[in-house]
């Protein structure tokens, strides 16, 4: 008996498969998945732990009819697999046809584009009432891992849905980790729960109302096939708890569950990386001078909301931090007003944050901390085009989010000299809230000395007539820029403005004497600190020219095309001085 | 026995007091906060529900050395008047001396400046990390209502704050309403605590890992006392759940929870308002309208998180729309993501929510919605200057926080008609999200037909070289001074913008031979239309002037006072055209 992946076009194909089959299917899909990711790169621990879960969820529901919606999403690579997709977890060059989340564009069968966690039990409360006013009957399913759950919004959904009073099945695929280790309360109650096989008295779901099922092993197809055929069509909230393995099956990943959560290329005997990179990051600048600074002074802490990895604080890191380091999990509204109690008792916080994330608290930073002139700081990473280009990890609308908050001074480094003097003044000047605006792309360095009156533009090259003020990893394309222009007989002045949330009025004062003003941002225009600038000199006679990204969604772009079609080479903005 | 209020100075004040002298005081307060609040108006339920607890709080802590921080503070009255502000509930010309909420500007008792739901945890998990690093002993106390606790951010923290193995004492306030009655099964889960006498086997917070006191009679200063005393100085986190009433004292409050949650100045034997208005409110008109659409159609739904009275939804009006009204309570991420499953199952949700509170869903807004360009309709109410002007309610950015997010249209009307047709065409035309700003201030109307072609800007009155793009009430300011202009013998173009997230690129070409164009909006001017319209007109020669509030916080600010500071009325915009 052979399985043929290659023949699985749907569900509807695995449907008629005996269990002995359906265990063979999910030892093909696996080896697959693994010749993919470990050529290819991508979400490997959770997609392996969730091989078999997959598997019975197809089984035994009847997708699309039936709704499934992943949260974050980068666990669907078996739904896609099983759902149409094959080729594109076969074909190496075909690698590249599917995206890393669901995706609607994709499929019928992915209900949403989702990339940012704790969403699914929400979206599913909405297609569950969408069903129930039309008089539908499908079942709607929920597929929410356990650190997913400890974000807010699952929370309040979790407490909403079974008011419902109707079909709604939540799966916690618990298996037991985070992107690193899981933070909070809640998951020891999840450890009680596995421990007493389902049977603790003390039940925070059947407290909320929910029928309960746990699955010991969560990685059997018989138990996980019983446990959703006794979740499937019932009117009610239930929650199926299966207890499942990060990597299962590839012993690399089993054996380091956070490297291999998403990782490049790798060799599969080994787990050693492909093309190891020895490139300086800025992500481990952050985290060593984070270090250096908390072992100064013990009133200096570092926070995370779950990605500790992603500013350069692996375990050896976090554990050399020792108490002064502080992982929320996925929690970015708790991280950043955790951050404004802490500010408020006199310590100095600075949050790493992946920028896609810190959208996630606006109202805190807008509230908690910049209403209240609370001096924490908020690195930002991949705050830039140059960061991820996944649709749903863009990190180019945060200028506009940002800077228009009141109080808040938002710094863009354009070297890591530049950066690291932010960093440390921000917490060495206690002055109300500070977030930082690391540069996307490689380090960068400069060997001039780093101005650092960061409430003023800095001016790089002194020229005349027409002045070119950018931002960030744009201010080395706008050096080029001038250089072009120089060769036509312009000598532009380079300014690199650093300040984001407010316009150095002495600084644009004296360029309304100028022909062209032209601003560069690595952002979204709308919102930007270049309206900013052509506002405040819209009474002048001077030309002003801003430049920065349209602002759209955009998936899995390509950085020079991009560049060109938003005119920020630095041969098309030397052709603005003509 | 007497108990002066005059003489209490600070809680020092009431620790030599007695059972019997507290209970006076108890009474004392009671009675002065009745006649403050019947002839000013404020959050009647709320603090009339705590008086005995504050009292409590405040004999058994050592504030301010302990730290006691107030989840939405509108229940910090009590507080306040034991902390040094006793004449401003005394004296009825001192009546505004203190904001509705806890000000750190007025008393070092009072941490931070909240107004948003759901902080206090995670703020007092700050606090406590802070004392555990520079090894302080104090308690820190988070005073929470039942509501707030259903709010993501609060689920978040409630889960963190246990893992900090330190002293954290969360007193749940659980009156058993939120401004309307709860969502969500938590509540029912707090209902079996309560009916249990705290004894409940299945226990959410014994879950999480908390000490758990229970308190049945949460308006008894006795057990109060006794529960405090027992949850101080204890190592470890630790919930005392007392059950109030909200009103408590007051019969026609403790019969309408509702109304008298927040409510103006009335008549304390019957509850009647003093001054009861007639005058028509977008709120009711909005709620009639939907009311129509629902009964026309089973797939229109309205959704509120938690504010169903400040969208125009009374008891009555919920009843009246059954099912397809939807309440998720103070939980605006499941609210809009909610809508974003809705949308994506054929429903058309439009949610109806006040400015100030959308911005606890941004992420939400951005990717579930926008992202996955679904059509839900959200409505805001007091995105305004003319709205609520406590500075933790502002309403005016959100023009800069919505309309920079891509895909989502940000229309705002500038009368009734207009909103109205607004209204209509987002729900019948599903063609991705709407934000709808309702215009503050008193309703207006306009007598001519709308121009339903909303991706346009629309020419209300068409002159020459000087033109005036004013948007939503400043369609009125612009056309008064459109006709002091005239006056001087310049003829202005009005132009109502309508749409705020995108310039109309046809318009504004046909202004660029234009003397000056100014532009006019009720938000702030960073990241606001104007900057955009700037940008636009950037390289051409006309004149561009933007006009709106300068990016800060304001508190309790003159209306009056804040147009002229910002030459934003009639008269300083005629100016312009010299």
């Amino acid at each position: 008996m052979e399985i043929n992946l290659r023949e699985i076009h749907s569900p509807a194909d695995i449907k008629g498969l005996d269990l002995e089959q359906l265990h063979l299917l999910s030892g093909e899909l696996r080896a697959a998945l693994m010749r993919k990711l470990s050529a290819h790169g991508g979400h490997v621990g959770p997609n392996l732990g969730v091989v078999e879960s997959t598997v019975a969820l197809h089984y035994v529901f009847d997708a699309p009819t039936d709704k499934i919606v992943y949260d974050v999403s980068h666990q669907s690579y078996v739904h896609k697999m099983l759902t149409g997709r094959i080729d594109a977890f076969l074909d190496p060059d075909k690698y590249d046809d599917v995206t890393g989340y669901t995706c609607p564009r994709e499929s019928e069968y992915d209900l949403f584009e989702v990339g940012h966690t704790s969403t699914s039990i929400a979206l599913a409360t909405g297609l569950a009432k969408a069903r129930d006013l039309q008089g539908g009957k499908e079942n709607v399913v929920a597929f929410i891992g356990d650190a997913s759950l400890g974000g807010g919004m699952a929370l309040e959904a979790l407490n909403y849905a079974p008011e419902l009073r109707s079909n709604i099945i939540v799966i916690l695929n618990d298996n037991q980790m985070s992107i690193a280790e899981n933070h909070g309360e809640l998951y020891n109650h999840l450890a009680e729960l596995r421990r007493t096989n389902g049977t603790s008295h003390n039940n925070i779901f059947k407290a909320l109302g929910y029928e309960y099922i746990y699955v010991e092993e969560g990685n059997d197809l018989r138990a996980l096939i019983k446990a959703y055929k006794a979740a499937k069509d019932q009117p009610r909230a239930v929650l199926v708890h299966i207890n499942t393995m990060k990597g299962h099956g590839l012993p690399c990943a089993e054996a380091d569950k956070e490297t291999f959560h998403y990782c490049a290329p790798f060799d599969m005997k080994t787990g050693a990386p492909t093309h190891p990179s020895q490139a300086e990051s800025y992500d481990d600048m952050f985290a060593l001078r984070m270090l250096e600074r908390m072992r100064a002074d013990r009133r200096v802490v570092t926070l995370t909301a779950g990605t500790p990895g992603a500013v350069g604080f692996g375990p050896a890191l976090r554990h050399a931090a020792g108490s002064q380091f502080i992982d929320t999990g996925i929690a970015e509204q708790d991280c950043v007003t955790m951050a404004a109690g802490l500010a408020k008792g006199g310590v100095r916080p600075v949050m790493g944050v992946v920028a896609t994330f810190i959208q996630r608290a606006y109202d805190q930073l807008s509230h908690d901390v910049a209403l209240n002139n609370l001096p924490a700081v908020f690195v930002e990473f991949y705050g830039s085009l140059f960061g991820m280009n996944d649709m749903t990890h863009l990190g180019f609308f945060d200028i506009a989010m940002i800077s228009n908050i009141p109080g808040i001074r938002m710094l863009a480094p354009a070297t890591a000299e530049e950066f690291l003097a932010m960093l440390d003044h921000a917490i060495d000047t206690p002055d109300g809230p500070v977030v930082i605006r690391v540069p996307g792309g490689a380090v960068t360095r400069q060997d001039t000395p780093v101005n650092t009156d960061f409430s003023r533009y800095d001016i790089v090259e002194q020229g005349a007539d027409v002045a070119i003020i950018a931002e960030g990893p744009f201010l080395a394309t706008a050096r080029k820029a001038a250089e072009l222009m120089r060769a036509k007989g312009v000598t532009p002045t380079v300014i690199n403005p650093r300040i984001l949330s407010q316009v150095d009025a002495g600084c644009l004062d004296s360029l309304k004497s100028y022909r062209h003003v032209i601003t560069v941002e690595d952002g979204i225009l709308d919102g930007g600190f270049g309206q900013k600038v052509a506002a405040y000199l819209g009474t002048s006679p001077v030309k002003v020219t801003c430049l920065g990204l349209k602002k759209e969604f955009l998936d899995r772009f390509s950085v020079p095309e991009l560049l060109r079609a938003n005119s920020l080479t630095p041969e098309q903005i030397a052709e603005l001085a003509n």
